[in-house]
């Protein structure tokens, strides 16, 4: 048994809350907003995340980010990407030992063009660290709490910190993988929603299957061209964070980029859709690194820069795609390296 | 503008017939079925397999065998793969000098373990034919007479071989690519009906679309780790013909092979599957191929021997999947090779 805390009760925070309360950890949830809690605390639900779902009895909410911190070993970061390293500054000041850092969010910071782990590498002294995991792959929270089959990577360089986070997970339904390259399950899992914005904005033109098949795997090429410049493993883009991860958010009703892409599609100003969805839709800011990661490490990336001029330099999708397609070489393996 | 024959009048070979005729070439369809013939002909329809499809004036059928083969350069064999023994064994003795042979049929012969273009080069002497191309890649043939972007690729050892068939095809909606890999094009083209068999069945159980994403890319992994020990070059798995092929199989409303899994996994039988569909389930055929080819290169591919237990041993598909997904190796890398 573990004592491991969950920082962020969104939907995904919550899903693996329960993954690791049913396991028999001693869990706490962090939220900041005392109502949350106290619906977690007194009610056993997180309505607004997870409709229809009862949490476990030991599943515990908490408001106070440091007692969160303090009486685990190993914390979860689950909060929104943008938010990460506010979190980190208000707990790192509290902190008097080492923890074990899992995180699941996926993105790239723009401008600075750091990777999750890099950000929490900066914000918590390693002192204060013993090692910092990322867990990726397929999982729509939505189903996770359905106990529906999942399966998800664990990236670390150092496999006993991988080991010790799968052997926490790992249950019937959840299964774990461990993998030693940080650098390509995180690249992997922030540029699909990249291209999840774009398959979404094929399928908004109506263009159909066959091109939203050629563009998931176009994507993919695209995503693993940066990921090995940037020092990743190419077979990890082929593995659950890359392909799997990529073909689940293009493919499944419940992705937000997709949706958000959709709505590009059919002619929704970005503006419009982000007010209309409500929620962080991560594919946008990602895109905004992804042009700048292709410049830096001088990669083509025609998916990622024909998203970028939809988003912010008012191109109409249609004309994107349509450039997409008619950009032409002559060999398939030439085009992929 | 080249003389080109399509034998075979079914969904795939007239929506290419189409294409062709649209480039201007002065195109033959071969039918067998007088009525077919007729029909395309004169009412310019053939509307069993392609409803509410108008076919270019220039596109003519013909019911005779050897006048198809005679009057064209370019042969495009688009007969189901069971059928293409026979067909050839009964054009080849009229003929009289070679011809280029380009072939867009998916699966492997059972016992025999060879793939179509072996059957072809069996077949065809040598000196009838100048060279064998594999069309090959995402593409529904209902969304190419919607003139819907599509990307395919194909594949020849003769480069020279393969751009004049993609001179041939390529058109404003229709984009060809070439490739050298001529196993690795059939063998993904050929896997991937058994993969979308299973996925199927994961969705007839109601497994979601996690359990899915996460059978697809260990799908394309089996297949690569089969391709690569038969000669096929890795590069060509993560391409049109490997991941884009099974992906438009695996999620498409489309796809018979998904569409037969589906069934399997809601709990029908084979038998009763195969008389509802009406229609060839390729996937059927290869997984029993799959499960030999498996023994012969001795390579893991627990999908395809899942499957393989559900159609031919009886094993529940429940309890195939679940066995599936029960089935872990520390690392996800180690498990890919």
């Amino acid at each position: 048994m573990e004592n491991i805390s969950v920082l962020g009760a969104g939907s995904w925070g919550t899903a693996l809350a329960i993954v690791l309360a049913e396991n028999g950890h001693r869990i706490r949830i962090w939220s900041h907003r005392q109502d949350q809690v106290d619906e977690i605390n007194t009610q056993h639900t997180n309505a607004k995340y997870l409709p229809n779902t009862t949490l476990p009895m030991n599943l515990v909410a908490t408001a106070s980010l440091q007692q969160a911190v303090d009486e685990s070993d190993m914390i979860v970061v689950a909060v929104p990407t943008k938010a990460i390293r506010s979190v980190c500054q208000q707990f790192v000041p509290f902190m008097r030992e080492e923890k074990l850092f899992v995180h699941v969010s996926k993105g790239i910071e723009p401008d600075s063009l750091k990777r999750i782990s890099e950000l929490l590498a900066e914000e918590i002294p390693s002192m204060l660290r013993s090692d910092i995991v990322v867990l990726s792959g397929p999982s729509h929270a939505e189903e996770v709490v359905l106990q529906h089959p999942t399966t998800v990577t664990v990236a670390c360089e150092n496999m006993r910190a991988a080991e010790r986070v799968q052997d926490a997970f790992m249950s019937s339904y959840f299964r774990v993988y461990t993998l030693e390259d940080v650098i390509g399950a995180e690249i992997g899992g922030a540029l699909k929603n990249v291209i999840a914005l774009a398959a979404g904005a094929v399928d908004g033109l109506g263009y159909g299957d066959n091109a939203k098949a050629a563009l998931i795997t176009r994507g993919l090429a695209e995503i693993s061209r940066l990921g090995v410049k940037m020092g990743a493993n190419p077979l990890t883009f082929a593995g659950l964070t890359g392909m799997g991860d990529l073909i689940v958010t293009c493919t499944s009703v419940h992705s937000r980029n997709w949706r958000a892409g959709n709505l590009l599609g059919k002619g929704y100003k970005l503006d419009e859709i982000l007010e209309q969805m409500g929620m962080v839709v991560e594919g946008v800011r990602t895109a905004k690194a992804a042009h700048q990661l292709a410049a830096k490490y001088d990669v083509a990336m025609p998916i990622s820069s024909a998203l970028y001029s939809v988003l912010f330099e008012a191109t109409p999708p249609k004309q994107a795609v349509d450039a997409l397609m008619a950009r032409m070489k002559k060999r398939e393996i030439d085009e992929m390296m």
